[in-house]
């Protein structure tokens, strides 16, 4: 076992690229059957992109903001960043509802604002920086979070993870898709699974993809076989991602993320949350605040076109779930581990 | 609310019909978009029709190997029952194979049996007769047992199910499904929630469709879901059936259900099983005596023939789970209510 590894063997896909004057965003809506980049020239473009997963994960989804920023100021004209700031306040507005569970939309667009109110004339390549800056600190904060999070597991250990938190859902490395990376290269995990993550399967049609890129290959699960695997003793921590962390340790995350939660705990398998300290909302007391998404109840009635139920049923269809702190063993971010989380060990880490 | 209802107006669906030299199953792999019987004129059709899942459902695989065996005497000469019974044995044996975990497959094989051996020369009307009465049996039973289970259902509940367990699954009415039709009818239940039930979509193919066709409007969840539905407080049973209860009333059933019993339990949610006593199997001690019948990893794969995963990946596609009796607040069969089962009150209900 090493502690180090080659991260470029494990970890070769990026799903946002800018070219200069656009953003490039790999469809996650056609992995892993195309693997195409959708072009985004405007502001308007990254809104649609986001607001219909083109782009999905809750990073992927801030830095995708923070260029759709920059090629909303190619619209405008302004002296200086102030004034360039108060011209983008619509734009920031509009890509603010692009989806409504993400804290890193927000934090993302907040902080590109914070550093254009600042600049001068240059407010430009300030912007630009920034949201290169904003894609690189992700990255890093995902190397680092990935050894953080698989210092926790035992070598020899199996994995589940729900929905997509790697390469394809961040700048690069993934989040607890990061911890599984990094414990796998050091030998740690020995077997990962992944649920497929209805209604999107994120899970069988991106996390299974990404992961076989890097050579590593998981074992599929549907989300109902989750605790029956539990129960079977092949696995011993669950490692999710976060959507919203707030501050007494809740923590908003895929659909089906709360029931692994509550499974775990029955089967005294752990259960870590890895996110970037971006995904952290102090400003959010409790899971009970977080407003959860619900998408077209059509997402239920079908699969990749073909109709799965019977024409004119009804639906609910909520994206996330919440799961209480009580059922975390560990929260992972960059700046490192918080075990058995709660609003006090929360202001600890990240209180102002 | 009314504790009588006329039973049709709530149960037009008949998965399974004889015509007198030929079964007619209702092909469920191809509803709701198909409605379409297939004729079965050999035991061996039979047996590929249960192995294939065109009929599935714990009753309904009983009654169709029943007259599978009906079909099977057609290819025999004997004097009386007892040589029938002999001559009859590898194909009694066969169709006992086409599914595993499904005690009520072997139950009514062995009840053919037993009242073979015992008839004389007018031996073939005697299984004709019988498999008929398997059949009329599980029906009165399924609606004694929907009435013994919506009894337990305080009025104005939400109850959520998993799989298909109605007429589709039986020779009508349903097991769980019956419990939750009695209950509509009774003005017991006022929201009836169905689980998709991956791989095999039961619930959002079968499920769905059948409450339709008697009128009934339930909503759709992703299996995924289920926790996140129960912390809203819009259902106060989950109801579901059972392919095996054993004699600590340890209950198997589709994937998924043990998990929706540790979340039940989790939220205070009940939690009932409803089977004919013919799924009881009292010569299994526990649930970890049950084998869990793994189905080819290819049904993870994709949906109606399009792809959800990459190629060439692992998967694990267990199909059925062991709920343990401690997460079982009662089990219902047409003998009467077991609440809180343990191995002392099976016994009591159930020893012979």
């Amino acid at each position: 076992m090493t502690d180090t590894f080659d991260f470029d063997r494990y970890d070769r896909i990026r799903p946002i690229r800018w070219t200069g004057d656009a953003l490039e965003l790999l469809d996650q809506r056609k992995l892993p059957f195309q693997v195409e980049y959708v072009t985004c020239r405007t502001s308007q473009a990254v809104y649609e992109a986001i607001h219909a997963l083109t782009v999905r994960g809750a990073p992927a989804i801030g830095i995708a903001a923070a260029w759709g920023l920059v090629l909303a100021a190619a619209d405008i004209e302004a002296a200086d960043g102030g004034e360039a700031a108060r011209k983008l306040d619509p734009a920031i507005d509009h890509l603010n509802l692009a989806r409504p569970t993400a804290v890193n939309l927000a934090w993302a667009l907040a902080r590109m604002r914070r550093k254009l109110v600042d600049a001068g004339t240059d407010w430009r390549e300030v912007m630009t920086r920034e949201a290169d800056l904003i894609a690189r600190e992700d990255l890093a904060a995902n190397r680092h979070m990935g050894a953080l999070g698989a210092a926790l597991i035992a070598p020899g250990s199996g994995v589940l993870t729900h929905c997509n938190t790697g390469s394809l859902a961040t700048a690069g490395f993934g989040t607890a898709l990061g911890v599984i990376r990094a414990g796998v290269a050091q030998g740690r995990i020995a077997q990962v699974f992944a649920g497929e993550t209805r209604p999107w399967l994120q899970g069988a049609r991106l996390t299974v993809w990404e992961l076989q890129q890097d050579g590593i290959m998981p074992t599929l699960i549907a989300d109902a076989a989750a605790a029956h695997l539990m129960k079977s003793g092949k696995v011993q921590w669950v490692v999710v991602g976060a959507d919203r962390i707030c501050a007494n340790g809740d923590s908003a995350n895929k659909i089906g993320t709360y029931q692994l939660a509550i499974a775990a705990r029955h089967h005294g398998v752990k259960f870590m949350v890895a996110a970037p300290s971006s995904t952290v909302d102090m400003g959010t007391l409790s899971g009970d605040a977080i407003h959860i998404e619900e998408r077209d109840p059509q997402e239920l009635f079908g699969i990749g076109g073909v109709a799965t139920a019977a024409a004119g049923i009804q639906a609910w269809n909520p994206v996330f779930d919440v799961t209480p702190h009580g059922l975390i063993d560990a929260i992972v971010t960059e700046r490192g581990v918080i075990e058995r989380p709660d609003a006090v060990a929360m202001q600890a880490a990240f209180g102002s």
